[in-house]
């Protein structure tokens, strides 16, 4: 493999780091009788790109958004990014880069060289029609079918990704607290005024950006499952929902906060109490070896045992939990009714309870946990139960 | 049509406004000869969406960061979220809203009404695989064609839009300014913190959020096209490019601007005088009525006259500008070669200038405009040749 130094930040992933990643998933390739990978990331769900090279995709609508990377069980893997993009994925890339234009000849080549036998695709409820139509163009008598071999891998986070995932779950606290101070002032705030004072204090903690769009929903409108936020001013008695989350450097935490605001009922009380009890059960509850659907089983239980099962899609069996890291939201593992996949120790994943009562009220507990060999490490640290 | 009063920020676009661009749309698909359109947007690219409601779908690698619009030539549009946006997006949409678990469904019903025809596609460079082969599912003997329609009719911006550009233009311009400022204490400072010093500057002046992510590059790197901040450290001498853009509320600034770090060489101030003059040139003869490409030979003629055409992407065709307004990057108009798209009053636009000399270094100068009767006005104010 044709290895160069890459620029390195000193907080980051070594190249070490990044071609021993190479080297796990070409095996695991050949274990699930793949012949290779085509890996799919944009700008935004960059994962299945940044698990390999610190290069990411910019904003665009164009292919200046997107990457794809062409990994063979027995040969060097190959990055597939826009002209405008191509120096820049060049200096930060420890194997070959080439443009998007030349994908759908690569893979031909790639093809050629395999005669027939099946790849992966990484990537597949996201990929742009237009650029999957390019690598079907290639492919011959490959077959492209998704997979989910690199997602359970980028499941496992190492020390050096869990170092920088615990600082954005730090800077993500940061927000709740000025969440908390600002409104310690008396003086009446907007949706978006506090969803900005959440963005500040990340970017003033040294937040690279925010991991996604910070929501904060206040009254009625807490009672929505996702929405950004307003002009409504809050409410002596509110009910609030946040979902909130910091990037740093390439990683991300994703977590969510509700809290009542001045007098509340006891109804908005129980519901914030409701939701803390049931992802404490799950933290309580979650072992390496669980299966992610018993895990579920654990949090779904407590949310139908208080009542509020109607009003709550974990309840309902949507699930309570997903992978994170490099992207908000990541494939594996899904904690989730019917998902066999056994929880390994260092898997990061988010365990929520969402409590949603039309015309009262509602929020989204969302804690970051590592599988630890005991049970887990909550990477983020705010208290659950807010009363503000 | 079924209207309810939307949640309108003050400062944002009303619902009166909103019904008039369906009415404005629906009139020319039907004199484009389509009986409909599939308008697809997603949590970043929303421009096709957001034209028509002031729903924006939300980050994440499922159905939630996704919506579709289907508008018939005869009836009320439809407004396709995920069920976990469904509330959202029913308070601020003025007309029907449904789960996207329907888009098959729905799309099979309007083509029983219509029978045969044409339904252009908005989105068509982006759209994810698996929903484009949803809306497949359900098109029977109806055909879909990617159209220009919606991107055409958008491209001419509101007084309300240009309101809200202005605002977003000068955000941008503070961010410019703070950067200038840090500087000027003569510590110092990585591509990182000044990008970060950029993002910080926007969010304290009111934006919503950085339009895109800040794009800071130093010395060599500052030849690169496009690329993501690193730990390098400013050299007095250096180039330096930036790519910085803020949102406020709906709509965003896409600015571009480049300057020399201390002491430059004759060379290195002579790219940012080569990139302004082009720029200027395609400022001063900017008019309604000229076709895109005319405008484009402007200023890649000024390039190649500059003797750094071998180094400049706008010199060698790759076109001089592009619309933005609700996305960084809007379809419409394109202002590149071979475009005789004609260029009216009220449209808004990019026109740059890149030069990229290796391992000397560039920049890229991008100005925001909008046409006027006789000429541009300029959304952005911050000069274009600077030396700090």
């Amino acid at each position: 493999m044709n290895i160069r130094t890459a620029n390195i930040p000193p907080e980051g992933i070594t190249t070490d780091e990044f071609l021993g990643r190479v080297a796990k998933v070409r095996s695991a390739l050949d274990k699930a009788g793949l012949v290779g990978l085509l890996a799919f990331g944009d700008c935004w769900r960059g994962a299945n790109i940044s698990y390999f090279t610190e290069f990411r995709p910019l904003d665009g609508v164009s292919d200046i958004a997107n990457a794809i990377l062409l990994l063979s069980v027995d040969g060097d893997p190959v990055l597939f990014v826009s002209d405008q993009c191509f120096d820049y994925a060049t200096s930060v890339t420890a194997f070959e880069v080439r443009s998007l234009r030349e994908v759908a000849q690569q893979v031909q080549a790639f093809s050629a060289r395999h005669g027939s036998g099946t790849v992966g695709l990484a990537g597949a409820a996201y990929i742009p029609a237009d650029l999957l139509q390019r690598l079907n163009a290639g492919l011959g008598k490959l077959k492209l079918e998704p997979t989910m071999v690199l997602a359970e891998i980028k499941a496992i986070k190492s020390d050096a990704e869990v170092a920088l995932m615990r600082k954005a779950a730090a800077l993500t606290d940061s927000a709740m607290a000025a969440i908390r101070d600002a409104l310690a002032d008396g003086r009446p705030y907007t949706e978006r005024e506090l969803a900005l004072i959440a963005d500040r204090a990340m970017l003033a903690g040294g937040a690279e950006r925010t991991a996604f769009d910070s929501m904060v929903q206040s009254g009625p409108r807490s009672a929505y499952n996702l929405a950004r936020p307003t002009d409504r001013i809050l409410q002596p008695g509110d009910l609030i929902m946040t979902d909130i989350g910091a990037r740093y450097r390439g990683y991300v935490a994703d977590g969510g906060r509700g809290f009542t605001y001045g007098p509340a009922s006891p109804e908005k009380t129980a519901i914030v109490a409701a939701a803390a009890r049931a992802v404490e059960a799950g933290l309580a509850a979650a072992r390496p070896g669980m299966a992610a659907m018993e895990l579920n089983a654990v949090i779904q239980q407590a949310l139908v045992k208080s009542n509020y099962e109607q009003y709550s899609s974990e309840a309902r069996g949507h699930g309570t939990g997903h992978g994170t890291g490099m992207d908000p939201e990541e494939e594996a593992p899904w904690i989730g009714p019917g998902n066999r996949t056994v929880l390994q120790e260092n898997m990061v994943f988010t365990l929520k309870a969402t409590i949603t009562v039309p015309n009262v009220g509602g929020l989204r507990t969302e804690r970051i946990v590592r599988l630890t060999s005991g049970g887990v490490e909550t990477l983020d640290q705010f208290p659950m139960e807010l009363h503000w």
